[in-house]
């Protein structure tokens, strides 16, 4: 049996550089990417399939009714979710697949895929956190204002991760994250196959 | 708050390298090795305070009255136990410590320590097990059927590991374990401070 890749769900407060770290971690150690549906509008510069798979909201009423999301939640007036085909296709050809939701979805992969590795991304402190959003200068003092009331929010969900990555260093930061999915390769609940064979073998070699 | 010390713990197959691995922890990485005490004789080379403490069972008896070990168990006629002391001095001031144990210390040190890490050492299949033991020059057929028998009594555990290791190169092993355990300390239980005070924080910044 082939090796199942494993599912990577990464969240993480707004400025903390989520986005920036998946795609490094695609480029440089090429995980797959899962690639979110939605039906709010393409904001400018986002590109079908690249940035969204964009959806009319009856497209995308049809791919719940067909099964086709591993997880789907509307926020506002907008649905989002994880197509189901492209995420079971690539771990059962051994890819390890990113996802990158926010809580609400990570709580709802959580439950369906009890193996799957969470990783909740933060800045060093809610003050270098805050710094960021203003530094990005795109936004104004309310906009950051509402991502750090949001950052309050998903502070309380914080625990319920599997890992919390501190993102202080982009490079160092990303290659921790590296080596915390290659660790949980090693996970006996990933070795599932391998303990058996070495079980069997060993009785086989007592036999003779 | 100073950051606690993980509790490794590593067993294996007889003929797996653990031993080889535990020195190469500690000796390329820093890790605190824990002594075990014994109530056996010292083999021919073996070091009081090196390779074990070396316990009269009177003295044995004295330390486990005195709570002094985490875990002790009985191996024929002999007593092993792990000092209660150093381990968990070592923890306090931050440090790593490992554990060279068997299988049962083991599952006894995961009710004690919930948060311990539970490597398991094997070789990459039974017959290159085999062919170490062997190899091994030191020990007759007799010998390694022995082991070889200990190891499918000990393979039944193996899933109840958090970590299965398979030692095919030495330094890619021992850097994979080291990996394991640097993701390890970025796991949620580890980080109950962190998060807590970034929850403070995003508050006290939300409130002005």
């Amino acid at each position: 049996m082939a090796k199942q890749g494993l599912l990577i769900v990464i969240s993480g407060f707004s400025g903390a550089g989520k986005g920036t770290i998946v795609k490094q971690l695609v480029s440089q150690y090429g995980y797959s990417l899962s690639i979110s549906c939605t039906t709010r509008s393409p904001r400018e510069g986002e590109v079908d399939g690249k940035d969204y798979h964009f959806k009319t909201r009856e497209e995308f009423k049809r791919l719940i009714d067909y099964n086709g999301f591993i997880e789907y939640a509307q926020y506002v007036e907008n649905y989002y979710g994880t197509p189901r085909a492209f995420v079971e296709e690539e771990m059962a050809k051994g890819n390890h697949v990113i996802l990158e939701i926010e809580v609400q979805g990570a709580m709802n992969i959580k439950r369906q895929y009890p193996e799957a590795v969470l990783l909740f991304i933060t800045a060093p402190s809610a003050g270098e956190l805050k710094a960021r959003l203003e530094g990005r200068g795109s936004e104004d003092t309310k906009a950051v204002e509402k991502r750090m009331k949001q950052a309050i929010v998903e502070s309380n969900s914080m625990s319920t991760y599997d890992y919390i990555v501190v993102n202080d260093d982009l490079e160092t930061c990303v290659k921790h994250i590296h080596d915390i999915i290659d660790a949980e390769t090693s996970k006996s609940c990933h070795k599932v196959d391998f303990i058996e064979q070495i079980k069997q073998e060993l009785k086989e070699i007592g036999k003779e």
